[in-house]
């Protein structure tokens, strides 16, 4: 997706307060390096597409991460970024002595493969910094995670940090959880997974709730397989779901779901790159 | 163990009120058959054996079970002699069309070489009636199960039951859960069960919590696998841990964890099989 650019701006409160400038070239954030530092003059219209936004959004993020740090690595394709930005500053010499912890085998690939070296939770409970993406974000800084199905170690990962840094574009930002009309995924043990996705339904009834288990065919009849081994039952809402702490209790306390997508209270900052530029919202 | 047994006497309220006086043989309370019918002059002294005492509770939960039932099959020594006890009267041609929900891959084997008819949660999300042991009983009815590792599968399909009759021997019985001193297990999954488990200890500080993880070797070093791929942390409290319904929600809130073994206002009746009789408790 392409969205026009006028002028792109990082700001830590707003867009008035600018930072940085992308130039007018879309092919200056490339895979490869990092956005090039801003040319001060050059305001003129650039179109960046929804990548290069999740890339911007991730280089900032990155910004947060120190040398000696216990780093929680997320998944997904705005996660990815920030994988990437923290290897290449490794490989610079810029940070060293990162330990980096994955939330789902797929970036434990990508790390691996990048030479970050790891650990995992058992070994270090205590996470400094996790950086990872968000499917819908609320003007509390709660969030729904988890539609690449990678919820449940990002959630573990993500609850054992100290920070940890949401790095979204402007489409992921919702008035209320559930908003954007796509699934809240819900992780649940495979035994009876069609029961529990009835309860859940009923649990949500007066919201609309449609409860589906995601499946990897157009039969509905091979489901989709998480990291842990469980299934996913995505939530679909038509009305907002009321008090969320306790729409959580509610779906926590049915036997066989494992954990679900709705990360409540967990993020410390978000970073949104958007039309306006990058803004930097932080826990109140 | 044996139990002085001066005379047995089953009773839907209270010892005075017998109905039932087993005999001086104990071998009467034989693997195969059930416990014979009662000779009313028997009031000799008898001594029974922990299992026959858990054979007689079971036996007494069949009573329960009537034609055209789908019935959830517990896990456990206690809950074996039920499934027996069911095939048996199926063999005899006293039950008809039941639908059995075993409760872990080794009642299935049990009900299977039974020629028990067995169906699953997901075929049926409502089951009539569950039979199975527990590890404690409150004077509330509230339960600690699990200590056999198949808590998930059995929360799962009792708290989808009309009625469910738990079966216990006295020794079952406490004043609070917990009180035992022996394990309450949570089912975690493999991912960060460490972390998790340092998380459960913490939750319960006050209470005196120490929680260790499930092995199967005196090393420590390999874990318990659940018929759900999960692992076990036992927690063990010097104290009350408090509002049962509070502990649960906090527990169930850590990431990591699957389900805990507290099955709270689930039982709907408790037949305890102890030195005065068999009792039968039911939820007011």
């Amino acid at each position: 997706m392409a969205i026009p650019y006028p002028q792109f701006i990082v700001s830590e409160k707003s867009p008035m307060e600018a930072k940085i400038v992308v130039p007018s070239s879309p092919s200056s954030a490339s895979q490869a390096s990092p956005p090039p530092p801003p040319p001060s003059s050059s305001m003129s219209s650039v179109v960046l597409t929804q990548d290069e936004l999740k890339k911007i959004a991730a280089y900032k993020a990155v910004e947060y991460v120190e040398s000696n740090m216990v780093i929680g690595l997320g998944t997904g394709s705005t996660a990815k970024h920030a994988v990437d930005r923290i290897a290449e500053l490794l490989n610079q010499g810029k940070l060293h002595n990162i330990i980096g912890i994955p939330t789902s085998k797929k970036t434990y690939d990508q790390a691996v493969s990048l030479g970050i070296p790891l650990s995992d939770l058992n070994s270090h409970p205590v996470v400094d910094l996790s950086i990872d993406g968000a499917d819908e974000v609320d003007p509390f800084l709660n969030l729904v995670k988890g539609r690449g199905g990678s919820l449940l170690r990002e959630k573990m990962v993500e609850s054992s940090s100290k920070k940890f840094v949401v790095i979204v574009d402007e489409s992921k930002k919702v008035e209320h959880l559930g908003g954007s009309g796509l699934a809240m995924p819900v992780e649940v043990v495979p035994y009876g997974d069609l029961a529990v996705a009835k309860s859940l339904q009923a649990l949500f009834e007066d919201s609309g709730c449609v409860a589906k288990r995601r499946t990897l065919d157009l039969d509905g009849k091979v489901p989709f397989v998480t990291d842990n081994g469980n299934h996913i039952v995505e939530l679909f809402f038509k009305k907002d779901i009321g008090d969320l702490n306790t729409a959580s209790d509610k779906i926590l306390r049915i036997p066989g779901v494992v954990e679900h997508g709705m990360f409540l209270g967990l993020a410390t900052t978000v970073i949104v790159a958007g039309e306006l530029g990058v803004r930097v919202e932080n826990k109140s």
